[in-house]
């Protein structure tokens, strides 16, 4: 199967990208880089260290370049994902509680792979879980209190929770307390930059407080860690993160670039992933169906957007699993049975998580393939 | 990583099922084996045939339950899901058109390594160069003339343009015309049974009379194919389709489960396939975190419904793509990190293509591991 839909006589020929086997996740090597660079230099200029989110991307080799660009670890939102990309080398968060007997006996086995891993945790229970398997494994683990800064999905609720637990962990000898971690998704997507402003140092002071608190109760928390892609130029002057998790930044989506994310209009970060389509079937005029539906699209956001291939205001609508309706600009030309289209990805988690592999181009050349090493692995 | 994450040490162990690492998709073979049954007899009775959509499942061990209970072939939306199963030993019918010089040169290799391989076609410079390439390859094809009969995706929208294909199709040393193919897609999840009867004659209608005018014209037409689950119960008294392209009832979902299928209320399908979840975070009252969010569950249908494990009037909410969020009702007891839930799918097609693997069980014993073999293979 692979041979053919590998084209691997395209590799490096130019105009090579518009004959790849649709539908394909193509990404763009030059925007990425740029993507990867322009991250660094800005956290760099404020003084906040970086720890990329793996759940976006999935793959090792992304995963190296941010490493490459100064990070400090990647995150992982699933412990699978860490167990897949373990072998890259990386040091490792995982950003939400491991639960449950069989899951931490993976994740003590984990420990032995990793140079480092963290793991962020919620409950009495849990900790006490932890406490007894790192003992029996004699594994030494990092964790970090995970705080409900807003968004309701994990975290403590209290000072007094997060206290609890920070005394259980300093009885534990095989973990150690290595700060706090309060992540505001809610606050990622609000489009006002001002508004997103607020709500992010609303949830930094909650996070603050219970550092605070830690710290005076003498519990040290010397990583504060949060923030995302669309909080991540507002959250540094809080003065609250040592670093940032920021995830979509690499390719950005429809959903962030409808996000003010400088504050001043500009573009931090540019379109670095298409889902490529061919059109299958153009009967009707003023429309043409293409191959790519809900399994090569996340549906959960806006729309696709069309980046080429399709005149400027080109609209997509999901028709069924495997198919789109592309409805064009009136008096635009047909767009016959063959045609190639590029669209922006409506969510670029998700839709990386419908493929295998990406097609990575320069320009209008098809350049290499990379792996989704950890797609699917959500266990 | 497979070790971890298939605990094959839980196989057939009574209550193993709710050991399973989560998120994972359970597909119950008890409800699978019985909705198989359930429409080969249904089938039978209404004196059709049935080519069932592999789309759907993607998964050669269904697929020959599917050709065990009599199916004629199996239906690919896609030339890779057909490129991945050909291992199978399957007859196949191409329900999209196959378009493009790469993809056709594809499609020759395939009929070589296939018992029988037929394709939809709708465009007259796709049938050139399926004649020219079958030419050139020595291989014969079958195609049938697809026709929109409603849906407006695919297919020709004359009986003029239907003559014109069968015309060159006759002319072609290589291809065969085997029939036409109407698939009414807009119909299948109309509510109303009666609405939805009227809506399938009328395709019905436009499909026959396609047909009447290519038999007349001297191009027989031996296949009439289209239906589907929506519409699989009245399809066949408008006496048109020679075959029914079921492929959701297999396992059901809930999309189909708001779908009065039978007419009479009762249910000919039952729910076969599950996303099982582990509640990882329980810090406020009244709701709980799981995980499985939108790289686990198809976004673009119902919300899943909680089907085991939670108090009946559970609501599932989107937590991001990695969790999700159930709000219990009131005055229920709190669902402690740990505990295990399963969940009717929204959308079984792209939720299935979220998944690598079936988690198969009987009762409350898994029993056994099935690949989702075609998952991904959309191009």
């Amino acid at each position: 199967m692979l041979q053919t839909y590998f084209d691997t006589d395209l590799l490096n020929r130019p105009g090579s990208r518009l004959e790849i086997a649709t539908p394909a996740l193509v990404l763009d090597l030059d925007a990425l880089e740029a993507n990867i660079a322009a991250m660094a230099a800005w956290a760099k200029r404020a003084g906040i260290a970086l720890r990329p989110h793996a759940k976006t991307h999935k793959c090792a080799a992304i995963g190296h370049l941010q490493m490459q660009a100064g990070a400090l670890g990647l995150c992982c939102a699933k412990l699978e994902e860490a167990e897949v990309l373990a072998v890259a080398g990386f040091r490792f968060l995982l950003t939400a509680p491991v639960v449950g007997a069989r899951r931490i006996d993976r994740l003590m086995a984990l420990t032995e792979r990793c140079v480092e891993i963290m793991v962020a945790v919620d409950d009495a229970a849990n900790v006490e879980a932890l406490a007894t398997a790192t003992e029996a494994a004699g594994c030494d683990l990092g964790v970090l209190i995970d705080v409900d800064v807003g968004q309701r999905r994990t975290g403590v609720t209290s000072v007094e929770a997060a206290l609890a637990l920070a005394k259980r962990i300093a009885r534990a000898p095989r973990l150690t307390l290595r700060g706090v971690q309060g992540y505001a998704g809610h606050v990622q997507h609000i489009a006002g930059y001002d508004d997103r402003r607020r709500a992010s140092h609303e949830s930094l002071a909650t996070l603050a407080a219970v550092r605070d608190r830690l710290e005076a109760a003498g519990h040290p928390c010397p990583i504060v860690t949060g923030g995302g892609t669309g909080s991540h130029a507002l959250d540094p002057a809080a003065g609250v993160l040592t670093e940032l998790q920021v995830g979509s930044y690499i390719v950005s989506d429809v959903e962030y670039d409808a996000v003010d994310l400088t504050g001043d209009g500009s573009r931090r970060f540019h379109n670095a992933l298409f889902v490529q389509a061919t059109v299958v079937s153009a009967q009707h005029p003023g429309f043409a169906t293409i191959d790519a539906g809900s399994k090569s699209l996340a549906m959960d956001g806006p729309a696709p957007v069309v980046a080429y291939g399709a005149p400027q205001g080109t609209a997509y609508e999901c028709s069924g699993d495997e198919f789109g309706r592309l409805t064009l600009p009136k008096g635009s030309k047909p767009l016959p049975p063959g045609s190639v289209v590029g669209l922006v990805v409506p969510h670029c988690d998700p839709t990386i998580n419908c493929f295998d592999w990406y097609h990575c181009v320069r320009g209008d050349a098809l350049v290499d393939f990379w792996p989704v090493d950890a797609r699917g692995c959500s266990a």
